[in-house]
């Protein structure tokens, strides 16, 4: 269902990513979704209520079909990635509290379903709402073994602007949302971290306070676009090439937060000496060539590839990537001053290094 | 006139500053402003007039003291920096081409005038253009001795959005604009390269081309949004330190484009080995604690300081800056990776280095 780039983007972010903050700017989702939740939720379209809160007229609350029936359907392409994407080479530097991700905590899809913007105009948003919230607030129909429902929150202008984009998702690449992708409804924020595209949707608040008890509060501002991300998926770590291959291929994805468009990667294979400047495609399928998105709305990943010449006598190669989005971020170089310890926005030049074979040819 | 961090900042984004692009990225401004320009700004209110094209009902002409009447007056605070800042450092690794510029093409300023929205709007803008049009163009009274107007221009959305703020500006820190910053009247465009910013405004163009001449057209996109930035004002390379001295101040300012807010700026003395986290300040004036900018919208830099103890001893400091802005983004460790031709965009980490003398109590 996903658009995997190769067989080492195996992904699934769920909202076991409530964590994405750093810690000494700390803020802590309300809780945890609670696992095997995905079970539940087989049979649950006839009793399906999504809840809205905060708007004149007091509670909404909307079955599957009225969502379904009463609103234009939007699809957008998206990425969603976890702020602790890349966290294992944290770890490297320095033990990280979190599981030990990879490359592969982050995903592309195709997502239909209503706009939130639509929504919320529906039911009464307007500027006397605007004028005193500042947040819209998403909570799951999940539940932690404290009773707790999973929860996040993105800011307003987000959630109503025209080109937020935001979607109440019931479709995943055309067909319903798969169960463990939050079905029967979703919120996709895209350009905005995997933790804020809350799962098992159930209730919307409008509201001048972010998702979080006050205790989690500190002074910096809560995740929400991620910085300029790009990674290599081919070759594998600590695989080899033969020495008789005079040209390897490198392979790999780019994404930026907060809509900004993927414009250049280079790849290096000397650990960043020297760059060559990689192809991007915008996805898997390269004949079917997107227009460009509108500036600011490039919400999916571009993939990237390139034929590289192997020195004549090198042993081992170090490949590094790195990305730039059209506001010219640039990715840091290294992992160790950007480390904290909830191994979140790890986002340095990622680099793999592999071995060079002597040829079979050659041993003859 | 502008809010000056220290004496090392000594500051004025000119129209000079036309070459802020990527080499390999190429994309040239129409030309360059004719110097000596400043002097004929002098007297001419009376004559002066901009147009307007491009929106319905033909070409529209006004004085400045109909643009001044008929729109209502907005304030902003807004940092405006050349592509070029901190060029000198690119040179350093290879000669570039362009002024040898150090950290100091960058200052902030308090502007008031009409709303390119507002002035837009009032005209006839609205749905059926935006489906044409993509940019806005703006083009200045002074000519090169070709006889050709400086030009630049910026994407639709960021001048007719009520959150891009951008403005046709008539005064800087409460008082006419200086003749060198453009009287009688300028474009600001906060968030956005320096050169949009186009002083003498003569002409404004709605259309669906971008202020380019199509030779100059290569594959990425303009410079618009610049990345996250930070610089040491305090101290000055090469100077000394007093071994008596425990601790040092240590002092500079952090932007970053597109209205990211600056959220965090570390230091560090020894080139990057340990960090510390500085105090962020909105101005010089720290008693007036501004409110934090709606998201999305804060345009003017932050200044920053810290007072570092200074090791036993030490005989060198290698003192290093780095910042991070609301979305995360942080800069690249070093300016190699990041070297290109006109040298624009240096934003790596700021080092100065400074010698630590044997104290003159010591010696006696």
């Amino acid at each position: 269902m996903l658009n995997n780039v190769t067989q080492l983007i195996k992904i699934s972010v769920t909202n076991l990513s409530t964590q994405g903050w750093l810690i000494d700017l700390l803020k802590i989702h309300k809780n945890r979704s609670q696992k095997g939740f995905e079970m539940q939720t087989q049979n649950m379209t006839p009793t399906y209520r999504l809840e809205i809160e905060g708007i004149p007229g007091g509670v909404v609350s909307l079955s599957l079909s009225e969502l379904k029936s009463r609103f234009p359907k939007h699809t957008i392409t998206a990425t969603l990635q976890f702020a602790g994407n890349r966290r294992s080479e944290m770890n490297k530097v320095k033990q990280v509290k979190g599981l030990n991700w990879g490359i592969a905590t982050i995903s592309n899809a195709t997502w239909s379903g209503a706009r939130l913007r639509d929504v919320l105009l529906s039911y009464g948003f307007g500027p006397e709402v605007a004028a005193k919230a500042k947040h819209v607030q998403f909570e799951g129909l999940d539940r932690d073994v404290t009773g707790t429902a999973y929860g996040a929150s993105i800011p307003l202008n987000k959630a109503v602007s025209e080109e937020g984009d935001v979607l109440l998702a019931y479709e995943m690449n055309g067909e319903d949302l798969p169960p463990d992708h939050g079905y029967p409804v979703r919120v996709v924020v895209p350009g905005v971290v995997g933790a804020c595209n809350v799962k098992w949707l159930g209730k919307i608040v409008v509201s001048d306070e972010e998702s979080f008890s006050p205790e989690d509060f500190k002074s910096a501002p809560a995740i929400q676009e991620l910085p300029i991300q790009s990674a290599i998926t081919h070759p594998a770590e600590g695989t080899s090439g033969d020495r008789s291959d005079r040209e390897g291929t490198v392979k790999g994805y780019a994404w930026s937060g907060g809509g900004r468009e993927v414009v250049r990667v280079d790849v290096s294979i000397d650990g960043g000496k020297t760059w060559h400047v990689a192809k991007l495609r915008t996805s898997d399928q390269e004949q079917h060539r997107a227009p460009p998105p509108p500036p600011g709305r490039a919400w999916a990943w571009k993939l990237w590839e390139i034929d590289v010449p192997i020195p004549h006598r090198a042993q081992e190669l170090e490949i590094v990537c790195k990305a730039v989005d059209s506001s010219y971020n640039m990715q840091p170089d290294t992992v160790a001053p950007i480390w904290n310890l909830r191994g979140v926005l790890s986002n340095a030049w990622h680099r793999v290094q592999v071995k060079v074979r002597e040829s079979l040819k050659d041993q003859k």
